[in-house]
């Protein structure tokens, strides 16, 4: 399976017994070349090992043509669904797209801006969860890069996210006008070190501070990691701790989903005892029974937003990191119904 | 943004002041370089354009490190659970992962196949919906391919699958054997023209022939296209129609959380009144209320068989293609409990 970088469109021309020309019109797909002359070409081509589109060719411009995507794990809705609106923009721009899983570790992290593609990509599209600032300007190589998420981004990088505390503000009021009481919070337990979870969380204090609500510490209710399994085992152990709430914020919808299994499981009937409100508005918030309301970060606009940067900046833009703030909106369903 | 291929290790070794083992050391991400020493080359690096692990020493090689994953579309659970697998057995060996997204359009399956990567990829594992095995044997290039999924595969190339018509068998004799008498079956409505739907109508029918249970062309529920929303607008309108059923047997995990929202808005309990299964075992068919019973396929052999057979191809292995099976469970939860 060689390929060696020296095949040209003569070789391919000359074995098939053909033009250069018309070579060329079956490497750009053409539709006016015969099927048969096609074919003929396509075999000349398989054989030599010849690089149509090539690399070569790519590497003569500085261009690859491909950007990557490194998100923390690509099976969580919420990832799955931005990497389809990457793709699909990917594509119209004529861009492959590379898959990069970090699971969040800081050793992967690193790796992503370390360059493991260098010279493979033109730009990066990255959701880092664990990397501070400081590490983010540190390891960055000098490829065109976005930023994704809610992770303090250094001010030469371009950032996009969404208002985070603005938004947990919002989840939490919602439960509390229509007359809730006891409000809890269901995140990441290592409050400090989760830049997502702290953010949400100060939405929520100041929420609750605003409406004079009840305030609490027991109502923070820790998960041990993110993800539907860990927040089910997490609101059991509340209940079962005899933490008592009305309402539950949740990180996300995976989160949101597991405590309505938990509240399923103790007993509590979602809306009339428990009210809850998830975060991503995945796919799954609209089957489940109630439906849950959520908070709907603007996905499509996050990724136009991110190609419109990445695409500046791989034009040889310059200058200090943007940040740039995509709207949400507050979808109710059935699970905050009073 | 150029990086003219040229450019060496000497360069960066003279602009960065240092000799050419440290810059190979870099390169490598050897843990004993000093810090500074690091900045400096890696400042040479990026100033100069220079590309290790470099495209060009893999044009050399005849490998580029890169395969492709094309699949209908990244945000369906399943194939969201599958790509992860497919990234992290990747990494495994060392290489990149590309996403492509055919959202099962004949013209993006044959681009797939043509060789859009052409160059780009060592190898392709790609998941059909529409093409046919002539199709398939006409448009694929030379470059090394294992398929996935339910279509047939020309004898050339090989292919991995769960044996979709005894599974589909198990899940309905499930149904029939806890007393249901009346079981549907929900899926996509070309019958004839999707592969997948075909072979798992083919064991929903062998089991109700086995058991003599009633068998009725009503209880074949179209869907105008897949996913939740299509398969709970089709249960609604199937039960607004008329017809009368007590187990329903699901195209997928999706089709299933569609039908269950379809049966409670109607005012059916699960499993009471209908026993409900699904096919995937995505993460969701354990957050149901009640849970889904599924058909769980064997993803980690699916993935690790792919690998295997890919790269035996990638290492030049040639021969007729291997069809290969791998394992399935029927899970059992609440939504058919007896």
């Amino acid at each position: 399976m060689t390929r060696p970088a020296s095949v040209t469109l003569q070789d391919v021309a000359a074995l098939a017994g053909v033009s250069i020309k018309t070579v060329s019109n079956v490497v750009r797909e053409y539709q006016h070349v015969r099927p048969s002359t096609r074919a003929r070409v396509q075999d000349a081509i398989d054989r030599l090992g010849y690089v149509p589109h090539s690399i070569a060719r790519r590497l003569a411009t500085g261009r690859t043509g491909m950007i990557a995507f490194a998100l923390p794990a690509i099976e969580a809705p919420y990832f799955a669904e931005l990497a389809a609106l990457v793709s699909t923009e990917a594509d119209g721009f004529d861009y492959r797209l590379l898959i990069e899983q970090t699971a969040g570790s800081l050793e992967d992290e690193r790796a992503v801006l370390r360059g493991r593609e260098r010279g493979l990509i033109d730009g990066l599209i990255f959701q880092p969860t664990v990397l501070d600032a400081a590490a983010i300007e540190e390891f960055r190589g000098s490829t065109p890069l976005v930023l994704l998420g809610e992770i303090a981004a250094p001010p030469t990088v371009d950032h996009v996210m969404v208002d985070n505390t603005a938004a947990a503000r919002a989840a939490t009021l919602h439960l509390l006008q229509s007359g809730r009481t006891r409000v809890a919070f269901l995140g990441q337990s290592a409050w400090t070190e989760h830049a997502t979870t702290r953010l949400r969380m100060g939405g929520y204090r100041s929420a609750l501070e605003e409406f004079g609500a009840f305030r609490d510490d027991d109502l923070l209710i820790p998960m041990t990691r993110f993800g539907a399994f860990s927040a089910e085992a997490a609101v059991v152990d509340a209940i079962e701790a005899g933490v008592r709430f009305d309402g539950l914020v949740c990180f996300d919808d995976l989160s949101a989903i597991g405590a309505m299994k938990a509240l399923a499981r103790t007993g509590r009937i979602v809306p009339d005892d428990v009210g809850v409100v998830g975060w991503d508005d995945i796919l799954m918030a609209q089957f489940t029974n109630p439906g849950l309301t959520t908070i709907r970060p603007d996905k499509a606009a996050l990724v136009r937003t991110t190609f419109r940067m990445l695409r500046e900046r791989m034009d040889g833009a310059s200058g200090p990191g943007r940040h740039e703030l995509v709207g949400f909106d507050l979808v109710v369903r059935g699970s905050t119904a009073s």
